[in-house]
């Protein structure tokens, strides 16, 4: 790639983290962003249509780290709150208030909620400092044509614009061009007109809204830290991530009917709402806050983005929600992200035909991105009531106690692979499908025929298990 | 929408006939078109992403009819060709050229050839006769706000843009907005920032390429022109149909793998191809000529795309291809966008609330639009190979009979309810499943204890067959 002109679309951590990975090969790069360098923004730096707290996890610290710059990847550690495990909030039968923690890993690992814009600036910090970077904020791509390998942006900038009425537009030429713009795409959209892109996008029926749950009058967090808390409702839920301002950054994730219904009730209702379903919560936040809060905040909806392929011929590639836009629930929307870049590179490095090596790109991550979307979609069910059933609690306590205690069967939850591992998504599930047939089988032994049954479950695990520790070696020669 | 400021998008058939609609309602209706107007344009007047011909029936027609224009519409039927059948061209085992002809349908009902760009024209020498109306040709939309009721578009027609470098873009308020612009609408795509559209585009593993049959040298057609001309070869078919002009218009389809064969092999292997699958096609458009025709005229891929919902607001609609593009084999294409315009209608005409009214439309019209889409992809199968199996030649054969002889029983195939009617899709289906439950019960027993077995299902047809009638009757009190 040296030499070679490589245009990134879009400045946020995604299309940063390529930027950097494009100008250590020692590309000239050039960065197109529609908005403004968000460090040069006073208030909440991003639009409403991102959450501001995210979860950082191993594919997302593993895609840092690989870039080779330790000092790097410990300036975004240091932004982060580890979070050991989700704080569940529930009222007990009897009406009393229960906090119940559940760890996210039985090896102690854990997920880090950060600050997406405070994430987003040491990067774009970082890609200042670099003298083959270029940034061009406030440009808006308006078109492209991928087989001559320009495209056109309109510049929004009023600094730079000519002194007319009427924007400017530039056009660009590039060698390569990599569209990190998010999950209204610019760059995947002209990109449909030159490739024979299937494409797939739903809205679920969950809209969102933020809340900011403030520090106590002694500076100090309202609820512990080291939790990513969670008031599960069964169709809807409350989420509260540390941020390292001692606020809390809280979500109300529900259908659009109970949204309808609050945004047409009075202030009562919703507080009382808020008391009856996530109790505790008008403790922290108070309730005219939380009304003023709810009033002014926007209730956004979710959407799901399938694509494939992911790029054209050699010309362009779409990474992060630009391919790949899943719902808020397992946490790995930006670290699929960041792991895409990652792969994207590695497939580049190991194969000196562009096209080829994108190819294999697209091949290899369109599968494992339709993965983890599902996944997230699925965890929406298990974040907002599984987690309170106690044969999803039993499950996650054999699993665990087999993961810790016998190590060498290579036995881990779905939840620790996928946060914790840098296993291809697709081979997760893969794994985590054997592990269930055989689990199932155990507790169905045990909870039908009772001790007796329990010695022939556990024999009959054993039998398999080893089975399974075949295809798991197998797995991971791969 | 009286004095109403309507917005059309698209010019082409579903386009023209959504402002006749408008425009006899009163509406000030104002056309806008990508392209230039095509009766200024002496060769092909469309790109050559759009067939040439097409496959006009009852939807369409009804469509047409429903203006109350009984002028109109003779002009146009007078510019078709009856196609009362299809006419399957195969080589026998011992190797000798068979024609075997079906009839569409036992009531004597039939397919029309059309040429696109004739029936457009028809459209668009009518519209210019109103005052109402009023063309914008070589008009780009570049975007939309369907919340202040307002869109932009390039004007890149050169007799209109202002005397400068850059292409003069005009803003353009309305009431209501009709897009009708193709697959790859771009009032579609602005509109998918305000609705919350799912949305789904899949290209097929098959490509498709035109061929023209010239005429003969005494000036007649090639083939009987009463047909649409098949050779179905498995996994790819060729097909003519009748032109006004004497000319067939042919289309090659076939999978991605056969096109790349064929594109890198030689000109003989492209004839030897066509004389082994296609036989006979080779004695009506000389081997030099069909070799030309396959490098010079583009091999296209086809989309098929689902949405929902189908509009926004009170604001905006997106009808034919823009919502609802399917691939050809079912030949309803044209018509299924020309139905929608008059289902459209009468929505709006019933409702005076026009949002209500473009819900409903859009409940109603995506679940037909979806039908439909699938339907033609199923089409595919039908007529590349199973239009020569005798099962399905004999299920045709039974339905027919059952269809002339007892009329009264209501029972029709699943051809001529989609093609020589007037019901809605999602009605068709659940139609045809019904008819098909009783069928396979019949012919299964039929073939698998014979006589006596025929009898049996004769009566056993017989007791359901009184149950269906009266769901029959019930659906079509609906």
């Amino acid at each position: 790639m040296e030499g070679k002109k490589v245009v990134v679309v879009g400045a946020g951590p995604v299309g940063s983290l390529a930027a950097l990975y494009a100008s250590s090969r020692g590309a000239v790069v050039e960065v197109y962003e529609l908005r403004d360098d968000l460090r040069n923004l006073d208030t909440t730096p991003l639009n409403f249509t991102k959450s501001i707290n995210l979860a950082l996890s191993e594919r997302g610290i593993n895609a840092i780290r690989s870039t080779g710059n330790p000092g790097l990847l410990d300036k975004i550690l240091e932004r982060t709150i580890p979070m050991h495990g989700r704080m569940i909030h529930i009222r007990s039968s009897g009406g009393a208030l229960l906090q119940q923690s559940q760890a996210y890993d039985v090896h102690g690992r854990f997920q880090r909620s950060v600050d997406r814009g405070e994430l987003n600036k040491v990067l774009l910090d970082h890609l200042d400092s670099l003298p083959n970077v270029k940034f061009f904020f406030q440009h808006k791509m308006t078109g492209a044509d991928f087989r001559k390998k320009k495209a056109w942006f309109e510049v929004t900038d009023k600094n730079r614009a000519t002194p007319s009425d009427r924007p400017q537009e530039i056009e660009v030429s590039f060698d390569f061009c990599i569209g990190a713009d998010g999950a209204h795409s610019a760059t995947r959209h002209h990109m449909m007109k030159f490739a024979r892109m299937d494409y797939y996008q739903t809205y679920i029926d969950c809209l969102w809204c933020e809340f900011s749950m403030p520090a106590t009058k002694e500076g100090g967090f309202a609820m512990p830290p080291t939790y990513l808390h969670i008031w599960p409702a069964g169709k809807f839920m409350f989420i509260a991530l540390p941020n390292l301002d001692r606020n809390f950054v809280c979500t109300l994730f529900g259908p659009v009917d109970l949204f309808t219904k609050l945004e047409n009730g009075t202030d009562e209702e919703l507080v009382s709402t808020f008391d009856k379903y996530f109790p505790g919560v008008t403790t922290f936040i108070p309730p005219t806050e939380l009304v003023a809060q709810f009033k002014r905040n926007p209730h956004l909806p979710l959407i799901n983005i399938k694509c494939s392929p992911h790029h054209f011929g050699d010309s362009v590639v779409i990474l992060g929600d630009a391919a790949n836009a899943m719902v808020p629930f397992y946490g790995q929307g930006m670290n699929a992200g960041l792991e895409s870049v990652r792969v994207l590179f590695s497939k580049l490095d190991e194969t000196p035909d562009r096209a080829e090596a994108l190819a294999k790109y697209s091949a290899e991550r369109t599968e494992d991105a339709h993965v983890i979307a599902d996944l997230a979609l699925a965890n929406y069910i298990e974040m907002r009531s599984s987690v309170t059933s106690p044969l999803y609690k039993l499950r996650k306590y054999i699993e665990e106690r087999l993961d810790k205690y016998v190590p060498s069967w290579g036995w881990a939850t779905q939840y620790a692979r996928i946060s914790f591992s840098n296993m291809r998504y697709s081979e997760v599930i893969k794994k985590s499908k054997s592990q269930k047939r055989i689990l199932t089988t155990l507790l169905l032994t045990a909870t039908g025929t009772g001790v007796v049954g329990s010695v022939a479950g556990i024999l009959l695990l054993w039998t398999r298990f080893r089975h399974q520790k075949v295809f798991g070696l197998s797995w991971s020669g791969r």
